[in-house]
């Protein structure tokens, strides 16, 4: 029989992710601050729970998909209402949120001590890879866990990874924000560069797509700049939090992102400037008043 | 009939290149400094010229590819020995080298004030590229000159893109630099995090891989990372010459380069630090010492 799911927060990612859940056939109870998107997935067969401790006392697995790394302490260990209050012994809780690597080990090591398991799975691909369930999930914790939430993460993602123990999940999704903002600084330097030089940036994209200069980020990205199309996508507000994590957790091991130090003040640049809402791809906006 | 080629500069690049033209049927007249790959290309059909001149006087279109900018100027415009004092008003000069474009436009008009056309061609891909005939190319010059070349470079490389008028292949280049460089930096950047954060680098990168993160280096350089594999590919003391074109040509127009500022940095530490015939990748190193 499928494990009952539970699923809190459902914003712009969590939403379409419990949905999924929904349509490949396991039974869900959703539980989220807004109104609105708890009555949409009830409509289409969830069930709701008015608490997380609610959501836990009538499910197996419950997953959790929040904003920041204090939502998700209150959502897990809060006093009462949280998570680790009502689970039982034997359940799962996977966080896919984004946040800190060193946190995600401490609340692992929290609702261990109460007999329940956790991974930490935060999530690359932004609302179409939530939307089309083609995600790629980066997996922390223990293997019989990891194994146990592979049909879940299945019906959310399409290239799940078990990175590591507790924690192993965020390191990898901080690696991750740290390649992808610093690969957009470098095509939106790039691309500045040309169109100051008299160059169709253009052109320039092209010839770099055929070498070693080709990546996901120039195509996607770099087409974005040329369009000057900064719908999101992924919000430069939300990739500046990613960014502080991801410093937080360099500084917390004394490792060295020297370059990535860069992009973190460009994106708080762009935040002050009024650019929180627009997709990071409008990184390059900042280099054209220079 | 086929335009009878001339090739100065039979470095690393050059002598293989001029060898794919000579197997592609094209009479070739060679100089270069070194007396070893002359003879190895006259042992296989080409001529010798004994100065850029005097391939100059016995070809019509003459190919130039040489380490750095004060070595295109003395076989391009040197007094007495150089191409410009004995080349053909109508003949052709593809320049292949990486330089400033600033200078390359400047040797552009030099040539031109002959009746002698002048293309920027650099190229990306390497050794091997030059080995197998899979170079991209980023030229810029006149659209005559570029279709009159097409059939030369073909047998040179794989993706020819006409980026502009005269400078804007080494625009391009610089912008290929400027991008391998600062995501090399970047995948250096994430790997070592998770190294230090005892997470498997390379559990890491297969999980990057799938998503946003995606980018030929990150396949290529970070496996040689990986690896701990620096034969080169291509040596930090090049890219630090390269990255010195892209931060002079940024502030000859005034552009930004705020990220690839700190590569640049990168680069100058590791060829110091002795690292300089080393595969690029190897920038990885200066970040474990941290």
């Amino acid at each position: 029989m499928a494990e009952r799911l539970g699923f809190v927060g459902l914003g712009i990612m969590g939403k379409p992710m419990a949905r999924n859940l929904l349509q490949a056939g396991f039974p869900v109870t959703v539980h989220s601050r807004g109104r609105g998107p708890v009555e949409e997935l009830v409509a289409e067969g969830a069930s709701q729970g008015s608490s997380p401790a609610d959501v836990a006392r009538v499910t197996d697995v419950v997953i959790t998909m929040l904003p920041d790394t204090p939502d998700v302490e209150e959502v897990l260990l809060g006093e009462g209402d949280g998570l680790r209050a009502a689970a039982a012994p034997g359940s799962l809780v996977i966080d896919m949120s984004t946040i800190d690597p060193g946190r995600a080990r401490s609340f692992a090591s929290a609702l261990d001590q109460k007999g329940i398991a956790m991974l930490d799975a935060p999530v690359s691909g932004g609302e179409r890879g939530a939307i089309e369930g083609t995600l790629s999930v980066m997996v922390g914790g223990p293997t019989d866990a990891f194994e146990r939430a592979l049909p879940v993460l299945r019906a959310l993602g399409s290239n799940i990874v078990h990175v590591g123990g507790a924690g192993a999940g965020q390191v990898a999704k901080a690696c991750n924000q740290l390649v992808v903002g610093a690969t957009i600084e470098a095509v939106a330097e790039a691309l500045a560069l040309a169109e100051r030089s008299g160059v169709d940036p253009a052109k320039v994209r092209e010839a770099l797509l055929g070498g070693f200069a080709a990546s996901k980020i120039l195509e996607v990205h770099g087409q974005r700049m040329l369009d000057r199309s900064f719908e999101p996508g992924f919000r430069v507000r939300l990739h500046r939090k990613d960014a502080r994590i991801v410093m937080d957790a360099a500084r917390e091991v004394g490792a060295s992102t020297p370059s990535f130090a860069v992009v973190e003040g460009q994106l708080e640049r762009l935040v002050d400037a009024g650019g929180g809402e627009l997709d990071h791809a409008a990184l390059i906006t900042l280099l054209e008043g220079a």
